[in-house]
């Protein structure tokens, strides 16, 4: 699409860090305290964060105004997985949250509602996919599906590669569309997760966070790990890559997820939408409406 | 409900203005750079606003905790209308957008669809409703159809009032099923929206925000603010009266918006939950998984 490139420049946006999409190991061999791609620290963690915001909102304004309302459109899916307390939120409040609300769509899926066990599993997901334009999150997702219901064996292993085999299809689907999908795992170590927990208990302004079922999940945090690892490999596309962040120092996971999301919109390179109107006769018109 | 009312003190947060809901007068006779309620300049204003969105966002939280999936939960509805260039998209990044995006559902309502307009007026609006524990904003709304429609005589006299009706009943229907309404216009004068416009133009990364019925429309700005007026007195109730705020100055329009989310949610007033689990047991549970 033809489009005049003004406002903020590529070259004048502040640099980021190089982040590593694609996984096909274990899970449990990445170290949840490592922060791959990235020299600094904490302090360094959070300025970043704060710098790249303002390039963030640029990049989701354009993909807006070229995209928006447009048969064929692109949009950004980022898909959002991890244990309990692994910081889902925090993205959603940190990363998200800098972003114009107008352009996001944030699609939380809990436990399957009684309607939508009737429908195929990627019947509510289908629902919420971004129109063109949008920035869509999911916090939690179609996941769930070949993850708790492995661990707890509510689908045996045939049930589960054949949804693999729909989830590859479906997010094929969606990216021939022109939806750039960003599937990230928030990887913590399973003591962060108990001092996490333990947290909530101790707060009492955190208690409505916490459920005892949290602590009996915590039993099968191995059966996660390897349910995380055999899902993550069997789904791993080019056209939808997972990413493992290790996330048990929250600044760390928010400038990876950021640093995801502007990689996809860059990779779009939306342009501001040429007028499709004579600018000088408007000009004109308007002025002539102005006392 | 019992709660625990910990976490940031009503009286530890700063300080607001007071601002008068309700409106019964003519619209035009409102100074659009007025800043009723409000003392200070636009640096005070600006600061004012940083200040209180660390506010807005406790009290979204707490209003999400106390209320979320809870059948008859209490929620907010910010219905935003306003002329072109009113800046309503700029409520929207500015202030609904510091507050935690998972607790805000916005809906932005465009002329209607032809699978909408085979339904009532109000049918595409109560499915975007927030459900208990959410802060709803309309971005445009039902109004539309007592306002752009009278300008252009798209529904007579008789038809414009009995909307008037029907949006009463709506509002106070949803107002008693614990939906606190906060109903504002974005008062700009013709003046001013002339400026903006032309910035539109004169800036290409906006033009895409432009379009030639934009002047045309200017050429019934009385019969809008006829319009409003009349539709603001029929329709500002006790359960759901209308602010008008005047716009010329952006920063001041927007802690007026602030300021009312503020008093909606203070009303409420809502209390974290107190914990519907035994904390101690779950600590000593909790303890005994961790290494």
């Amino acid at each position: 699409m033809p489009g005049a490139d003004v406002g903020p420049q590529a070259a004048q946006r502040p640099a980021g860090f190089p982040i590593a999409s694609g996984w096909t190991g274990e899970v449990a061999d990445l170290d949840p305290r490592a922060t791959p791609g990235f020299e600094g620290r904490k302090a360094d963690g959070r300025a970043l964060l704060a710098r790249r915001d303002a390039t963030l909102g640029e990049l989701q304004e354009r993909l807006y105004a070229a995209h928006h309302g447009r048969e064929g459109g692109r949009s950004v899916l980022l898909i959002v997985q991890g244990m309990d307390t692994s910081g889902k939120g925090g993205i959603m409040r940190h990363v998200v949250g800098g972003v114009d609300p107008q352009g996001v769509d944030i699609a939380a899926f809990k436990a399957p509602t009684p309607a939508e066990k009737r429908h195929d599993f990627l019947w509510r997901i289908r629902r919420r996919t971004p129109a063109p334009g949008i920035i869509g999150v999911f916090d939690r997702s179609h996941y769930e599906d070949v993850l708790i219901h492995r661990v707890h064996g509510w689908a045996d292993a045939k049930e589960i590669r054949s949804r693999y085999t729909a989830i590859n299809a479906f997010e094929r689907e969606l990216s021939e569309a022109g939806t750039v999908i960003v599937k990230v795992m928030l990887h913590i170590s399973r003591q962060e997760q108990g001092e996490r927990l333990m947290e909530r208990l101790e707060r009492p302004d955190k208690h409505w966070k916490f459920s005892p079922g949290d602590v009996d999940e915590r039993e099968h945090w191995d059966a996660y790990m390897d349910a995380y690892t055999r899902a993550l490999r069997a789904t791993s596309t080019v056209g939808a890559p997972w990413t493992v962040i290790p996330a048990d120092r929250k600044w760390y996971a928010r400038i990876a997820v950021q640093q995801l999301l502007l990689d996809a919109l860059e990779g779009i390179d939306p342009q501001w939408p040429a007028a499709d109107f004579d600018v000088e006769e408007q000009i004109d018109r308007l002025r002539a409406t102005m006392d």
